[in-house]
């Protein structure tokens, strides 16, 4: 069988201007995944490697770069779950560590040793003692303001006179200076990278890293930190035969209360063409009574499915929000695809953006399919509809970058 | 109807000697959650009262008396649900805090507090960012130091030598100085306290307190801070139009993989006497895929289930370790009842003790039970079985405490 590896920027509002670099650096990530794949890496050391390569862009809101705390401080959430083993490492909140994902990787693994007098491994370390357990374990760790970059401070410091007029009672809200990250910053969200992967074992894994919300307070710890609802891989999947990894983006507070990663597992299970997923989110996320009083609702994620049977591996990825940006490629492949795809405004936070793609199988038949069904059509797939949207969604992958 | 509110001090090994002190302690923690409720509290109030009176004890593992990190420090983690409103509020390896319970509490309920800008309040805080919280929002602080109790540092002393004599090939251990410390120590876990209340208006709430597992790195997090794994609390769980509270107790980082309060929440709401919670922990705990390599499996569940219909509420609590407390009163009670339930050494990780008693209903029959199926009759219910346990188990729950 063919291995297959995909990223995901997050499900939030990517600025037109910026999709070129963002699909250059999904592409690169999935690249030098690739390249472990290939090099005899199993899928936990693809994932760590392409959301490692997401982190060190100052782009992204994960690693250096990341969005900034109420204080000013860079804190990271991330996680990774090895879907052969189900061991599942994180930390939250960490200050100081260059990649968030290898820490948790290594807190993962250090899981298979036993310590002495019984002592039980953690599997989830928060705040400075990440930090500490990242210098003791030989994972890079740095001076916490080595994580800030310039566009962070920009945005921070814009955010932060933003809210004060607001609290002020002013009504006008200041605009960024930069006219990207006003589009991006006046979207909504954009949250989190991650990846999954299934390996030529079919072993899957998934991760996903977090720089948080912007101006959140000290020691917030989101989505991307907790288990089931960052990230999750399983193979043979509730006992279903199928193998399932998903990382999620989104607003963590709200994908924790919705278990978001495992409830995406679980919808995935079946192979009804996505309708189940479609169902799913839409029941129990945008209409679900947990997140009574939420609105908009933004989730994201990206779901590899991968059934053994017919050797098929399903790549689903979904979003609330106005854009998602995934990149993927198989060990078949020469290049990787990147692309976004886009909600309309009017349905963000309540409409389920949902797409395709097949990969594999004993049949040389892939399918690929853009699934989108409008608010009246909740949990009904309606291939063919939103044209419009369609139209708006970038798909040229093989585009040349700018810059 | 009348409310319930009942309490637990961990599934362990209590030392015989000191349960009459346990007894004594779960006692007042339900007359004072009662005296809230009868005050005209809720069931979010009655679960924060008992479990702070549980947390101020220097005898429990929660707040003040904690197990020592490795580097001899206190740092808890804590959770409150509210089953009206579904949010959750939690606090991981959060230092300088005198009771987690109540920042966890404070969390919970700001998220009813709109922020400027759409920011959106946190659900989870950790480490010190924790504590810069609660200072800042009437939550007492204290100097981490104030939490050290003697006995903590006493236990932490020896076990640490302990340690050290094994890692340098020693296979003797040292035996703790106090004999009811030895018997607590070589049993197995003590971990966590917490509460699960039915009000009179049907709401359903439950709170865990942990200091988490002894010599354990600084900013570990265990269950009692996690979603869906500390504590569960939902009216109409799962549209079944039954009301859930649980709160867990074990080794954290099991109860995280196999997600433990939620996995509780769901057996119990099928009425049938118990046996799904015996079969759903069986399959998803003592055999799960999720634990292997895990021996023993220690874990333990205080369950309350209302039934608006029948305005029958069911307490349920298991373990699976060699020990556990716990303690129950109506409203129309005029004293609590507290009582240890045991396991069999040889069945301790490998079994469930699955214990009921039924209050309230329409009917004026009121039931109780003692449910232990042995490893030959796993998710089945023998009521009658294990005598010899059942004689073991103190059930005098109006002797007078020593001391």
């Amino acid at each position: 069988m063919s291995g297959v590896v995909a990223v995901h920027v997050g499900a939030g509002s990517h600025s037109s201007s910026l999709k070129g670099e963002y699909k250059k650096l999904m592409k690169n990530a999935c690249n030098q995944a690739m390249e472990v794949l290939r090099g005899g890496g199993n899928a936990v050391d693809a994932v760590c490697t392409a959301t490692q390569v997401l982190e060190d862009s100052p782009r992204t809101n994960a690693g250096f770069g990341s969005s900034l705390t109420a204080e000013g401080g860079v804190e990271c959430d991330a996680s990774v779950m090895d879907g052969h083993t189900l061991r599942h490492g994180a930390v939250g909140a960490v200050p100081g560590v260059r990649n968030p994902v290898l820490l948790a990787r290594q807190i993962l693994d250090a899981q298979s040793q036993p310590l002495p007098g019984g002592l039980v491994p953690p599997s989830f370390l928060a705040g400075p003692g990440a930090q500490m357990w990242a210098a003791s374990n030989n994972v890079e760790t740095c001076q916490p303001e080595e994580l800030v970059a310039d566009r962070s401070r920009r945005i921070h410091e814009e955010s932060r006179r933003n809210i004060q007029r607001l609290e002020e009672g002013g009504t006008k809200r200041r605009r960024y200076a930069l006219p990207e990250e006003e589009e991006e910053m006046q979207g909504g969200l954009l949250d989190t990278v991650g990846a999954v992967c299934v390996d030529s074992s079919g072993y899957v894994a998934s991760a996903v890293s977090s720089g948080g919300l912007l101006l959140k307070h000290t020691g917030r710890v989101g989505q991307a930190a907790v288990y089931g609802c960052g990230c999750w891989a399983e193979n043979n999947c509730d006992g279903s035969g199928v193998s399932i990894g998903v990382s999620t983006t989104g607003c963590g507070e709200h994908l924790i209360r919705t278990m978001f990663a495992r409830l995406c597992a679980r919808a995935a299970i079946s192979p009804e063409l996505g309708s189940n997923i479609t169902h799913a989110v839409t029941t129990h996320f945008l209409e679900s009574d947990f997140l009574e009083g939420v609105h908009p609702r933004m989730a994201g994620a990206l779901i590899l499915r991968y059934d053994p049977q017919s050797a098929v591996s399903d790549l689903y990825w979904l979003h609330t929000t106005r854009t998602m940006g995934v990149c993927y490629m198989t060990t078949n492949d020469r290049k990787p695809q990147a692309q976004f795809s886009e909600l309309a405004e009017d349905k963000i936070g309540m409409s389920v953006n949902l797409q395709c793609k097949s990969f594999g199988g004993h049949l040389p038949i892939t399918t690929s399919g853009e699934l989108q069904p409008g608010p009246s059509h909740r949990g009904l797939l309606v291939p063919g509809e939103e044209e419009e949207e369609r139209e708006k969604s970038d798909s040229s992958d093989e585009e040349e970058e700018p810059g």
